[in-house]
C-alpha cells in the first residue's frame, strides 16, 4: 500500500483531474462544479490523485448518442473517506436527452460516519430531479441512538422542509424501492418545475431555480454532511459491528451504482465499455 | 408455559373479547371493526384469549376529555404470531377531537415475516391519515434478498400507487424520523380529503372515501401480509441473525408504540393510568 502511495505521489500513471459537467445546462453545470470543487476543496488532501483510465473518464457510444464520464478518487490510507466520485452520463432518447450527475462521498471504515450523496438529473428543460442524502452506515431502526445522532440532532430535517416548501419543487417518488431504502428518512428527493411564482416560465425559470433553491440547498446539505464526517463519527469497537457495516457498506456500494449501470450502460455504450467502466468503480480509484 | 395455556383456555381470567371502535365517525368505526373482524377470522386459532386488564381495554382521564383502549392478544406457543394488538385514544384538543386507531400483528421469531401495522386518524372532520404498511423484519440495505421477497415480488407497490392516484388522497408526511425509517418502501402513508371530484364534500364526502378508497387498500395490504405470513417467511438458523432480529424486533416494539405512549398519555391520563397501560403492552396479552 505504502509502496502504491509512494508511485501515485510521484505523480507516474496519476492524474489531479476531477470532474467537470460540459453538457449539461448552463446553470446545471455551475451547480455541479460549484460542488465538484467544494467536495474538491474540503476532501482534496484526504485523496490520492485519480487513477482512473482515461477511457473511463472519458466514454462514447459507439452511435454517438450518449456520452458519459467517470473519475474516483481513493482515500489515503487511514482517512475517513474509501473513495470520492463524480460521473455523468448524457443520453439521447424518443423525447429529449437525459443527463445525470452524481457526486458520492463513500466513507471507510475508519469512522461510522454517512456516505454524502448528490444526484441532479436534467430530463427536457421544463423540469429536474434532485437526490441529496447523508447515507446512514447502520439500520437506524436498531440503532436509534444513529439516526438521533446524525439526523435528529442535525438540521437535515429543517433543510428538507424548506426546499419541499418553494413553489417550484415537489416530492419525488424514486422508482426504484431499493433507493428510496438506502435513503436517509430526511433524504431529499425533489422535482424542480420551470415555473416561478412571479409568471415566468421555462429555462430561465429552472436556472434561477437551480441557482437560488437546488444550490443552497445542496451546500447546506453538504456543510451538515462535512460536520458529521467531521465531528459525529465513531470508531466502531466490536467485530461483529464492523463486519455488519462492511458488508453494508459493500452493498451500498454495489447496489447504490453498480446495478444502475448494469441496467443502463450496456444497452447504450455495448458491454465492451459498460464492463470497463463498472471495473473501474469497483476499484475505486 | 403450558399451566398458562390450561388456565387461559378454562377461560378463567380471560375474556374472548376484542377490541370495537366506538368513537369514531361510523364511516371510520365500520373501516376498523371490519379490519378488525378480518384479523381475528384470519388469526384467531393461533391466539389465546385476552388477558388485557379491563382497566386497561377501557380507560378515561381524570378529567373525562380523553378515552382510550388497549386490548392484546398473544399468539399461543410456537405459532409465527407474538402478539395481535388493538387500540384506541380520543382526546378534545382545542382544534377538534383527535381519534387514533391501530391494529398491530407483531410476527414471532419463528419465522422472519414483517408485522402488520394499521393506524388510521381521525383529526376534525375534514381530513383523515392513514398508515397502512408490513414492517420490514430486517435491515433491507444489508438484505436486498429480503426486500426483493416481500416487497419486489409482491403487489404493495401497485396497490400504494392506486391509493396516492385517488384524488381525495395526498402523501403524508411523518414527523417522526424514527416512523418514517421504520417503514417498508413501499408504506402508504396518506392524507384524506373530504372532497370528491363530483363537487360532493365534507363529511359525506370523507365517509365516501373512507368506504371506497381506504376500507379496500386496508383489505388488499392485509392480505398480502397474510400472505406474506403463511407462505414468505423463513425460519432463522444463524444464532447471529436470530439475535439481530430479537434486538430489531424488539427495538420496533418499544419505539413503534411505547415511546409514542409515554410521550403521550401522561399529559391525558397521568402517570396512573400511563404506567398500567405501558405495562400491558409491555407484557403483550
Amino acid at each position: 500500500m505504502d509502496q502504491m502511495e509512494t508511485i501515485l505521489e510521484d505523480g507516474d500513471s496519476a492524474s489531479n483531474e476531477w470532474i467537470h459537467f460540459p453538457c449539461f445546462s448552463k446553470a446545471g453545470q455551475m451547480l455541479m462544479e460549484d460542488m465538484a470543487h467544494i467536495v474538491e476543496m474540503e476532501l482534496g488532501e484526504l485523496l490520492y490523485a485519480s487513477r482512473t483510465p482515461s477511457n473511463v473518464t472519458r466514454f462514447i457510444s459507439p452511435k454517438g448518442n450518449a456520452e458519459g464520464s467517470l473519475v474516483l478518487r481513493a482515500g489515503r490510507s487511514r482517512s475517513k473517506v474509501e473513495f470520492v466520485m463524480g460521473s455523468w452520463l448524457r443520453y439521447d432518447l424518443p423525447f429529449g436527452t437525459l443527463k445525470v450527475a452524481t457526486l458520492f462521498v463513500m466513507a471507510s471504515a475508519e469512522s461510522d460516519a454517512p456516505h454524502f450523496l448528490f444526484e441532479f438529473i436534467e430530463n427536457g428543460s421544463s423540469s429536474l430531479v434532485i437526490l441529496l442524502d447523508l447515507l446512514p452506515r447502520k439500520d437506524v431502526v436498531l440503532e436509534p441512538e444513529y439516526l438521533k445522532r446524525f439526523y435528529e440532532k442535525s438540521e437535515l430535517e429543517s433543510i428538507r422542509q424548506t426546499i419541499e416548501r418553494a413553489p417550484q419543487s415537489q416530492t419525488y417518488n424514486c422508482t426504484s424501492l431499493y433507493v428510496r431504502s438506502v435513503v436517509s428518512p430526511t433524504a431529499i428527493l425533489t422535482k424542480i418545475h420551470d415555473w416561478l411564482p412571479s409568471g415566468q416560465r421555462g429555462e430561465a425559470a429552472l436556472a434561477s431555480a437551480v441557482e437560488n433553491v437546488v444550490l443552497p440547498t445542496a451546500k447546506k446539505v453538504f456543510g451538515t454532511w462535512l460536520d458529521a464526517f467531521r465531528n459525529g463519527g465513531k470508531e466502531i469497537m466490536d467485530d461483529i459491528d464492523r463486519r455488519t457495516m462492511a458488508k453494508r457498506d459493500a452493498q451500498i456500494k454495489r447496489h447504490g451504482i453498480e446495478v444502475d449501470l448494469s441496467a443502463n450502460l450496456p444497452r447504450l455504450f455495448g458491454q465492451r465499455i459498460t464492463d470497463r467502466v463498472i471495473a473501474a468503480y469497483r476499484n475505486g480509484q
